[in-house]
């Protein structure tokens, strides 16, 4: 997808809005147990439920490696059933040496490889340009950089001064080098709201993929106030707020009413921009 | 695997080796393709070969995902494969938030999640301590923290200045505070070998992972000289230059013969230090 296209999805749907498909089967109504690929079942209810008020879809692929070879054919049937008007998200924060990072884009941007392919992928900057670039060579594919999480442990290096510079600025500017903002977002989470300001004005053009609202305590109001540009510019995060809005048969429903919900708040935000 | 049986098995077979499984299924042996599972026919026939001279194994997980389920599978099998007393190393470059490093643990360390009970994981340290607190949450298990890596891209932000000490000795110190040695390993690349001396002086009694020696181009000279301790210390890793030492039907000589020159050149350096 487009950065044109993923702007015209936001204000044709009138959201900004990423469901995180961090479908842990411990968590999953009782009544779904039953089902063959209970997770599968789960989140092919859940996308129904949200895909009137959301633009994006994040497996969170954690939790389908923790279910071995049967969760990685849970990932493959949710990716094939997202539809392709949407940005797909492999939350996958990999990274490493140029060979292996080159199989990392494979798995997740060729589908003749793993059977996957997603839109974009999260990547940890720790080792550098050439960690990043191997996922940068799939043209009309995006890169997800970490920025400055949303998570306590963000403190411990991202915030510390280089210069005259924190790292995750650092790591901004130096990553906008690499990639322009048709390949390139970062994460920023919703918890940072402080510093989405200094962000937005490092990275005017680049989408940012902000995490943390809902049960890690971020507020929507204040992400779109900083984050929103002209083109939409910002995909945030929702996970476990949506998901486990109930775990009983009325799931999907409460689910459907929670996104949309921020949906409606995010229409409003974007009234505020044009 | 305890800190000293490790250290035991490395004086007892005379190595520090690391036989890291990248076994990548476009590089095979044409004569396996034919096999019902050529990548894991392929890793048995390699640890069968190396088993007398390596200490540890390394399935790097990249080339494992890009194969889909079916690669989790030989991954598995792989697993299960490598006897009990050689150190395991899960190389996948994990780290995200609490709630989704609790998944990656499990996936690598708990055999009920998705089959697998792998001795190590390498975690990278970008999302701070809360992104590596529950792999340690496993006792008996390790994290295999990055901290200086052997790629070019190292320079890009590991070796930039903080206060007084560059951010890969920050994330070395600060990270001694989470685990002791007998939890705690650090990756330095061999290539990085000018920087071995101030890591050892930072962490002496940590065990070190060090890729990089091979194809890479660093020397196990001189990675020895300045890594190894009076335990051990070392664990040094070669990938390709064992695996692909030949295409043919002969491959798994020729990756015994890589494996023993190293062991027999480790052997010397042990020497050295008793």
């Amino acid at each position: 997808m487009t950065y044109s296209e993923l702007s015209e999805q936001i204000f044709q749907k009138q959201s900004y809005l990423c469901v995180g498909l961090d479908t842990d089967s411990r968590k999953l109504p009782p009544h779904l147990l039953t089902e063959a690929d209970p997770v599968f079942t789960f989140n092919k209810a859940i996308i129904d439920a949200t895909i009137d008020f959301a633009v994006a879809y994040k497996p969170n692929i954690a939790f389908y490696e923790a279910q071995g070879p049967r969760g990685w054919e849970s990932l493959q049937k949710t990716l094939d059933y997202i539809p392709k008007d949407c940005f797909t998200i492999a939350d996958a924060k990999r990274g490493d040496i140029g060979n292996t990072s080159d199989l990392y884009a494979r798995t997740f941007f060729d589908p003749t490889a793993a059977g996957l392919a997603f839109d974009s992928v999260t990547v940890a900057p720790y080792m550098g340009h050439d960690s990043v670039m191997p996922f940068l060579a799939y043209k009309g594919k995006w890169v997800i950089l970490l920025a400055l999480t949303s998570n306590v442990g963000s403190a411990d290096f991202q915030r510390q001064i280089i210069g005259d510079q924190e790292l995750f600025e650092m790591v901004i500017e130096t990553a906008k080098t690499w990639a322009g903002p048709d390949q390139l977002m970062f994460v920023v989470g919703a918890t940072q709201a402080n510093e989405l300001k200094r962000i937005r004005e490092l990275a005017p053009d680049n989408f940012l993929l902000v995490p943390g609202v809902g049960t890690q305590g971020g507020s929507l109001a204040d992400v779109s106030r900083l984050g929103l540009t002209k083109t939409g510019g910002l995909l945030v995060n929702a996970s476990r707020s949506i998901l486990y809005a109930s775990d009983g048969t009325d799931f999907a429903d409460r689910a459907r009413a929670e996104a949309k919900a921020l949906q409606l708040e995010m229409a409003h935000h974007l009234a505020t921009i044009s």
